[in-house]
């Protein structure tokens, strides 16, 4: 994250304990529908226990912030920092993330009694320690990083529930969107080529790699008004897409071939059902395509004679648009239609870009540890942009950046097109 | 199981119905001291989550009882057969054994309301239909069925703990042996090589695998009076014995180059530890040494210039001793040192044979899905004898074969030596 | 090998010089129509390159004779001591198996004059100690391991041409059987259970594992009078076998679903062709059936309501029949039908057994290296018989042990049937 | 390849049948050493057979110019166009590339006649049909294609050599670089940031990837004007670089972990020689570095306190310098020190820049099977530049667009540094 621009706290937002203990509340709050079982399962390496997100988050706050500000802090087991420290070699060895599923304790209660007892120190150590800068920083970092967990948490378990022939429902009581006319037909609005400035812009919390704001030079082109929907993507795959070579990258058709692809992670065969966090449910072919790799996005985008749009592209389009839509707040928990107005950059699925993830020009990662948590990405993987229906709204923004290799299919992923020329 | 000499009711002893309930019974009480978290782990192929076992053993009564003879009885839950269906591959479809650890649901306490649900049937089967022979015989299996199901299942959670950083003990209070001066020198028992028969005496149930009765040339030969120890086994180890290929069948070798391995499973690495079902314990020298191959068996055998025994040759040594030793009933739940007077050839461990687990002469599996129970393995695994620490005593004969792979070492797997020659 | 009974020269047998230099020059032989570049390639793990063949067995009588027997002998190049041993721990590191197919060079030009630089010193030995025992046991024991190898290449080189899309033949020219009336129906002769002798009786070379020749106990049974055939097998295969888990053994059936058998090896998808060392032929339905595993044939005896003899009722067997049949001189490489008279006990097909491969009572490995060439594979692996066409014929005798993995299938195995009871 | 710019021939150029026998005779006379045997092997699913290469070419002229524009030709083989297709999905199967080195047949000699039926049919073609602007852009696009195939096959007969223990030379008579005083320090050259132009410039022959040519937004920064050496490389390994996992990317430290990274591909464990096309020779602290990873120079360059240039700026600064250095026309065939004058930016080694390879704003396919030359690659791979010691003077050029996974070593690649800022 920026260490210049975060962390300062603006007037009128709440008391640092007050910010702290509302995004940590809301972590086992989304767990409320679980049962203790639910809590262990680890169906690929990619996926975590939900009990993992629950103590990996308390261990980065006891780790990054007590073991530093809150004088004489003894860790709450010594055990802990090995088996929930993720991937920040320079704060030691961990336990290997594949094998997170092996382990039945702590159990839940005892994690929650571990969450307790951080929140307890946190609280004690921000009620003395208000003004000071770098604390503020690591609070901040700590509350957004426990927001991108618990879209994971949310995002886990439901690839935990979708392998169980038993078909359970996280919450069976999700609302569905109200059935439409589907979406108007996609619009593409014209982005007038020449330099722009993209990356943080200095007015809030950030990431550092969305560091430093700099001038990118786009070409003329023209930027889909709304996500690619279910209706469009079971076309493409009705036309034989996933049977046709020519329309892939070679790495996107060995992935179809070596992984048996032939829809997208969630639908049923019948192509009119998928699993959903509140069970199956029908596809609404209005709603975005959702569960995709970044091959079949590419591989769709081919198939319609278009692209997907650069990262800079999507920003600067992004960027004028309200950040608002179909957020974790909404409730939904999937994706939506399009309702006419919003051209939906925010929210519903994270959106593939077409460009790599990579350093900005002149990218500093932070100092120390932190500074393993994004750089060290930078290679292999693709930028995704918007945020999706399970991500929180105030955790958004247009500079945002995350990423995932491009056959990641588990998380909230969709696409919009775009196209050369103006 | 043998047809003919299963199943007989024997006077004097107890009622179906509380045979069967006391069984039963037995199950959940081996796991009352775990959380429900502990439950859904799997760590290897090999090992089932606990309330996989729970439940498969429930099905066995479902399927091939209360499915054949209760009449309109309805299953319990229509996804179940799936679920719970171990290798029964004439009995339908089933879910991938490495993949049971992936569920989550059914839950610990829905799976107990099955058992319920399935012993309340069996019940008010057994009060009506007491003499019919049929069911007697499959009552019996099912039975024998879920005590092999209780030894798996205290066998498969050691393992689920071990590997856990936190070393849990599933049970801390188990009793220890108290220190004693050791066993003696091992002595050597003459066998007098001749016709000898082996196999179920047809005087009370058993399994297919154990017939026919038949006579079996045995060469004049010794064989040791108790179990290689834990002491005699470190001295193996610290002569190098797992660094000396000489000593190894080549697929022995190739076992401890590939899977590292450097001691039996759970010694930890000072040779001094090992983790039990009460925790980490200190190693008793005089205690059977535990947890390893038939690689490791045959390797030490070779080392101590001797060999292990037949399966012929233990059978007949072991016929001649009272079937008692320290089994499940002692409370242990792991080996101890031999006293004075027990040649241990029942309890402790399983004692691997050089024999390849293979069918006797004239052997006839059961008909139907039930001659899947024990015929179709018989080929690359070798016969082990004697039950172990874990095995309930009303469960164990002379005539009693089990088998495994013979790189198996999660199971409480010994041996003991045997001598060509008078 | 029998280290008391070997080696002793008989009265007209041939001399040392003669004896070897015939046997050195068949290998080569064998080889005369490959091109370089056949010599190169490694199919699979268990497959050698045939200049690794031709080297290897060189490198034995380097080894085994050379250094030791004759005075100031130089290795003819120091690498060639870690490239062409095969497995003996004890004589050094050796080049990992799997890769032998990764080396171009020593060129097949180069490995002959290897074998000519040998082949003079071993005559220069020869010439000089005709009286050594030892040295005369080495020189049996090192002709017929190049036996052994002369087998391996013609069937590694089979395996080599299979799955090349050309499917070359590696000799165009060899005769077909003629067509005949095909073979009578399987007839069963009973076999007398009681007390026999099985191993070697000590007139000639053998290898260790077939002693010490001992007494066992058979049970009354029948035995096949022929091996079963192609067309027998395609009956099985018609009605559903590949595709009917009841028939196989549960590795068997793990076996045809991972590798996804269909068919016996080397049959084509039509069931009428299969590849053989003269290309693809028609596939002679009266002919024994050949490349099938172990599974297979369990699967085809279950099928056919019989199981397969066990080594000890094949050897009490066979031992009555003169050991002649179709064997490499009649230079069909390629199973023939049965004429009316012979049981084909020797030829065709090596012969799956019941049996797995285990030491015979007393067995005791030789001293040294060499006990390292039968002793330590004898777990995991079953016994097969009586040589097949691609066998010399003064190589094969009644108490013949081979043995393979049983889903083997790329040498020439294949099976008759037996059955319990007079 | 631009389909517009290229293939018009220039004045004073040779004639089409001469330029193609003058590039198609290099191929094998770059084999001239080899053996036949040596033709054949594939190490790893990268590598090709050398045979395989002059297959392969040989088929893309048949199958892409004579298949199309030779009325009446009829393929020389129906087997080889399943057997040499690469990766063309759209001109049909092919032979899977990890079992290129199971083939022995054709032989080298057959498809050397192979080779002379094309080229005959080639030179009859290209004497009638000289001014076909297509014929001629594919009769260029091949000669390219050919160049390629020729560094590709230098480049993998050395990885195959160097994985044997004889470590054979394919040419123990190339010359070795003078041995100097060593390159002085690396200084830095600035660039100046704003709008500058890369890609083809339209005066010849290009690829695809290369097109269009296009306006990029370069930042002020500095770059380094020679290769990083073996010697600095060197210091960085004796600084324990590759056990400190802070300077490696994440996916970077995985592959040093699971491929048991420790130098360079080709060096010794002695860090002081290495294996060469002329065999194991000591390496030179002065030549630049070679065979590494992309994770390899990065976490140099971490170490270092640099970064590695974008192919912008690679190209933009590359662009001033005359077309020149050590490729394959000096005959050295290895990396060799920079001289005082020149920035080394042609020649050598590939140089790993930052940029993931991506197509250009605008970039279009060429139509039909030929669109599968570049484009589907456009994915997790890295854009290499600048050609290496093996590839041919007038192949290469500022535009050209070569790229490799992050983990490739095998290849010629090394690596400049460059610097944030002016």
């Amino acid at each position: 994250m920026n260490s210049t621009a975060a962390g300062t706290t603006r007037p009128g937002s709440p008391a640092p304990g007050e910010r702290y203990q509302s995004v940590r509340d809301l972590t086992p709050a989304l767990c409320q529908s679980l049962e203790p079982e639910d809590y262990v399962v680890q169906t690929m390496p990619d996926v975590s226990p939900a009990k993992w997100h629950l103590a990996h988050t308390t261990w980065f706050f006891e780790t990054f912030v007590l073991a530093r500000y809150a004088s004489g802090y003894v860790a709450y087991d010594p055990h802990y920092h090995y088996l929930f420290n993720s991937y920040y070699q320079s704060a030691g060895d961990m336990h290997p993330r594949p094998q997170r599923g092996l382990l039945s304790r702590p159990t839940v209660a005892e994690i929650l009694a571990y969450r307790e007892h951080v929140d307890q120190a946190m609280q004690e150590l921000l009620a003395t320690q208000a003004d000071h800068e770098e604390l503020e920083f690591r609070l901040t970092l700590g509350l957004n990083h426990e927001q991108q967990h618990q879209e994971l948490l949310l995002t886990d378990i439901k690839h935990v529930f979708s392998v169980n022939p038993l078909q359970p429902a996280v919450n069976p009581d999700l609302p569905m969107a109200a059935a439409g006319a589907g979406p108007a037909a996609c619009g593409f609005q014209a982005l007038t080529g020449g330099i722009h400035r993209i990356g943080a812009r200095g007015d809030g919390f950030c990431f550092d790699n969305e560091t430093p704001r700099h001038r990118v030079l786009v070409p003329d082109c023209t930027i889909a008004d709304r996500l690619v929907t279910n209706g469009e993507f079971r076309e493409f795959l009705r036309d034989g897409g996933y049977r046709e070579p020519a329309l892939w990258l070679s790495d996107g058709w060995a992935a179809v071939q070596q992984q048996g692809w032939k829809r997208p992670l969630y639908w049923n065969e019948d192509l009119e059902h998928e699993f959903t966090l509140a069970g199956p449910r029908a596809i609404d072919p209005a709603a975005p395509v959702c569960h995709v790799s970044y091959y079949e996005a590419d591989a769709f985008a081919t198939w319609a004679g278009a692209r997907l749009p650069t990262e800079a592209e999507w920003e600067v389009a992004a960027a004028e648009s309200p950040v608002e839509g179909n957020l974790l707040e909404t409730g939904y928990w999937h994706p939506v239609p399009a309702n006419g107005n919003s051209p939906q950059y925010y929210g519903d699925v994270w959106e593939w870009t077409q460009s790599a993830y990579a350093p900005y020009p002149g990218f500093k990662p932070l100092a120390g540890s932190l500074g393993e948590y994004n750089g060290k990405f930078m290679c292999n993987q693709m930028t995704v942009r918007g945020g999706s229906c399970v991500t929180s709204a105030d955790h958004i923004r247009a500079s945002y950046r995350s990423f995932f290799y491009p056959d990641a299919r588990w998380q909230f992923l969709g696409f919009r097109l775009a196209r050369d020329g103006g």
